[in-house]
């Protein structure tokens, strides 16, 4: 099991530009319209006026689904996070009104939940289905980024308010509970990062350790079938199994509960080796948005939520930052690129709920959601992704995520140093890290090796560095670095086929990767083919293509491949096997285009896993 | 597509004896084990209580789910046939009462239903959600079927009460609805055939009319997003859809509109080519219990209810008798034996509801269930089976179904013929037809051929006759027939190496069948052994062992095979392709059971589909 317990320290998303590139481009979106976009969706969803009627500015009922104040607090998250490092007078004022409108809808005790109050319904009375400690959890989310971003206490008054009620209320000898659907916990230990009150992080720990005795009401669809510590497998709802997780990895970092660290590695290998797509995706069945069983992966009917990728991201960064173990980088980079990335439109203004790793024409973006937790959850993760690329240790600086980015970085009260990326990863595997530091400084400089990479070539200020390249790791830079030292990392990025485990439905199958990015067959590409027809040969050479005009700007893999001959199949589901391999058409050109980017164009077929030839 | 219209007319269950074999064995614990087992369950669960309740002669409130009182009707339908074919006292006062109970239930105006009457529910005034008009049908289907073995007529004047109140509410110019559950339009062509009072066919004509306009909800999972006649797909709730399709058929035969036949044909060809399982289950979604998309048919979340099942062998029974057609005849069997025999333990009391092709020790047969469909619709089928197995048309008499078995017909007021069927079918092929006719009579025998059949021998009183066997299809032997003939049809029963047409989850796997029978590899066969990682060569020999001890009495396949060696994916979900073929252990001698069998000893995992090697 990998140890130490607090290991890494993240640097702040505050502290990271993310100027241009791959996720330049994206974060941009995300900044000039998304979180405009979402602000005219909560408010036309009801969402915003819920808590207008809750404080009597407006008449009405509440609207909507019960748990619709998260939406609100989610985009003001998101827009903290963006306020944080590009001030913007406009978004800043519309914080500022969501900010009064929520602060207005809170109860003299500091209770806050515009269903409960204008429903009259008794708070804390239903806790495993209703969402109070849910959306509490998004209030301080929200709260702590706004703080961090613009120093006003004023939404961090009301989120410490409920949150002072909430441990006031529960706790060991007082109320018990376990929430129905996990985030407070995680969202707690955040508080307890800024404010250091210990009730914050008791309450937490507290909510986790009563997971498995009925207050959640039992069942493996909130992992309320079994004690926390004593939980075998990940299962039930993927969101709330991955933010749990989450949470009980923040409580582990403060309280260094070594039972809580057997358990997250227990349920991680769980996930990873059995329950896990390709895409990083995660949830194989609808019903209860839940994991499935080890190995059940179906491709169409992959549920693999948007919000699932995002919780497993934030477990994954958690992780890394308890061990300093590169797997969770690489699961982490997997899901942001795949099954993450999938879950909104390149023109930001579309969203899948569900992300399948095969699909007909049916299954596309929407606008919005009745239940809408994934679009403002994919806008607050890209305006706080600045958070996931560098940490800092007693050693040095760490490099998670590669991409044209800035940061500047307090080693100690001495010593600060700036790095400067210049990439176009993960298109090209080069990537230049400029290192300033004001004065001489010895540091390890620790550069992440992916998982996929078997050979990369270094050199620190031209000069190449001897050693070898361990796939999965950090590849540690020790030495004293002094005004600008420049390191080079060049990282071929293989295309590949990938396998699944047999006992999967993937037999007989192969996916394309190209370094972190899965890759799909679209109908577009194809025209007059049946996609789900193409075989694939191993022996398939694809040559990776720079598409500057396409699907925003990608690498396309093309090659030779062919469409089987079904005729023989004619009205015939089941058949005597008989051995034969009839090919309609061959060679057939094939393209590939990078999975994310998928749904972009024209209805279609799409796969991810074609048939072996 | 297949015409004429109104072809084959059924040989009543109540004129066709199932003595032993294969069937007679499970009618007779149906009729000596199952019917009691189900009553004290019926009776323990309040769905009689509830009839009770609302007549005052017992307090309390309703019980269960609101469409309870159909468990009750089906259990007296069940009841029903049994005594038409074997008086039996106890099991007689036990209908009695019920009927009693029933007929006291009922409201002044004919209205019968416990849900409603107890909850004070306005009638009618939620029927795309509440079963009124499925219970309903239910209560005229248990009805006919009481009348037809016992000739009295007190539940049977129930159900036309209600049946009136229906007929008088509904209908052009007055209420309009189409129910949310299909059912009750069966039910009253088979109240019409009784009564020839045209309303009630022209009822059900008008409920199959009404699909597709927004009366039970609008949507695919009531099969009421289209028009019935504009339906592409066979969509939805499973069970709703073949019940749909069977009251279709009926009003077809009746009504000899082409449209419904045009669309019976469209649909069921999507069913059979698309959507079944090598079972004949159908329903491949947990999500709404329904079927999913084209090749979508995943064999762990197989959901195949046993209810689905029974519904498909109604639908293709109908299409047999529309058409003469063999092809319907073929699916008939194989639900019978696959996917609608697993649906009972062999004990008979223990349920499936759902039927999977893939599973691991957790999937067990349940003592009953709160929503409790299946157990009583298996006693049904089962006690009416008789009435699957022989027809007769203006030709002569039609044989489906190959058993011991034994039935009196009526070929005209001036010809009767008895027939006799002695074989241990499926478990052998040689099936001998005694057929015994007072005086001399022409007529034509009609001898299925199952389309697994390349060949057969057929002797006429010892003399082969000569001609071409035709797969699924009927063969027919016209001839003079005269005290007591003798047919002999001699099949041999193939073993088979079934694929799955590319698309599906079964790439690169091979189902067993033997005949009628799709086999199972289960744990208790293979100590040592996980059984998902068996490869099977589509070279090998597997050999038929008739084993009198197991599974009651099985023909079990023995042959040899491999077991992969996955220790290269020891932690690894996906890893980049290679060519590899590791074998662990070979041979290894593996036992195939029947599928209908599994699950009756200790608890391991099952699988139809085998990796082919």
């Amino acid at each position: 099991m990998s140890m130490p317990i607090n290991y890494l320290k993240a640097v702040s998303w505050k502290d990271v530009k993310i100027k241009s590139g791959f996720w330049g481009d994206r974060v941009r979106i995300n900044r000039n319209v998304v979180l405009d976009y979402q602000y005219e969706q909560i408010e036309k969803a009801g969402c915003v006026d819920n808590f207008r009627r809750t404080s009597g500015k407006k008449g009405g009922k509440f609207e909507g689904f019960f748990f619709n104040d998260s939406d609100v607090y989610k985009w003001v998250e998101a827009a903290s996070y963006s306020l944080g490092t590009h001030s913007d007078k406009k978004l800043e004022e519309k914080v500022n009104r969501l900010i009064e409108d929520i602060a207005d809808a809170q109860e003299e005790d500091g209770y806050l939940n515009t269903y409960f109050t204008l429903e009259k319904k008794e708070h804390f009375s239903d806790l495993p289905v209703k969402h109070e400690l849910y959306c509490a959890g998004h209030l301080i989310e929200a709260a702590v980024a706004h703080y961090l971003a613009t120093g006003k206490t004023n939404l961090l008054d009301v989120a410490t308010r409920f949150v002072d009620l909430i441990c006031y209320t529960f706790g060991p000898g007082k109320k018990q509970s376990a929430p129905g659907h996990e985030e407070i916990e995680l969202a707690l230990v955040k508080l307890y990062h800024l404010r250091r009150e210990k009730r914050y992080l008791d309450t937490a720990r507290f909510f986790i350790e009563k997971r498995g005795k009925g207050y959640a009401g039992g069942d493996e669809y909130r992992q309320d079938h079994l004690p926390f510590t004593e939980q075998k497998e990940i299962i039930g709802h993927a969101v709330r199994a991955v933010y749990l997780m989450s949470g009980a990895a923040d409580v582990c970092r403060e309280t260094k509960d070594k039972a809580l660290m057997v358990t997250l590695n227990r349920l991680w290998e769980n996930m990873v080796q059995k329950k896990m797509y390709a895409t990083g995706g995660i949830g194989s069945r609808y019903e209860g948005e839940a994991f499935g069983k080890n190995y059940e992966l179906p491709n169409d009917r992959a549920y693999a939520e948007t919000c699932a990728a995002i919780g497993n991201i934030f477990w994954n960064h958690r992780m890394l930052h308890l061990t300093g173990d590169a797997k969770y980088a690489d699961i982490m980079e997997k899901v942001l690129y795949n099954g993450f990335l999938s879950g909104i439109s390149l023109d930001g203004r579309k969203y899948f709920y569900q992300n399948p790793l095969q699909a007909d024409k049916d299954h596309r973006r929407a606008s919005w959601f009745p239940c809408a937790c994934c679009p403002p959850n994919v806008a607050r993760l890209l305006s706080s992704l600045g958070g996931y690329f560098y940490s800092v240790s007693g050693e040095g600086v760490w490099i998670h995520l590669y991409g044209e980015s800035e940061t500047a970085i307090t080693l100690d009260k001495d010593r600060k140093v700036t790095l400067n990326q210049h990439t176009n990863y993960p298109w090209s595997g080069e990537i230049s890290i400029k290192v300033s530091s004001e004065k001489e400084t010895s540091f390890t400089l620790f550069l992440r090796i992916p998982g996929w990479c078997q050979e990369a070539e270094v050199l620190v200020n031209g000069k190449s560095m001897a050693g070898d390249i361990t796939p999965s790791s950090y590849l540690p830079i020790s030495r004293t670095w002094e005004g600008e030292d420049e390191v080079q990392l060049n990282i071929p990025i293989p295309v590949e086929f990938l396998q699944t485990r047999p006992h999967s439905s993937n037999n007989a199958r192969l996916a394309i990767s190209r370094g972190p990015m899965i890759y799909c067959i679209e109908a577009e590409d194809h025209p007059g083919i049946d996609v789900f027809d193409i075989l694939l040969s191993p022996d398939t050479e694809l040559t990776p293509h720079f598409e500057s005009g396409l699907l925003g700007e990608v690498v396309v893999l093309k090659g030779e491949a062919s469409v089987q001959d079904l005729s023989s199949w004619q009205g015939k589901l089941y058949r005597p096997y008989r051995k034969e391999e009839k090919v309609k058409k061959e060679p057939l050109e094939i393209t590939a285009i990078p999975y994310f980017a998928w749904a972009n164009r024209s209805p279609g077929k799409m796969l991810v896993w074609v048939l072996e030839r």
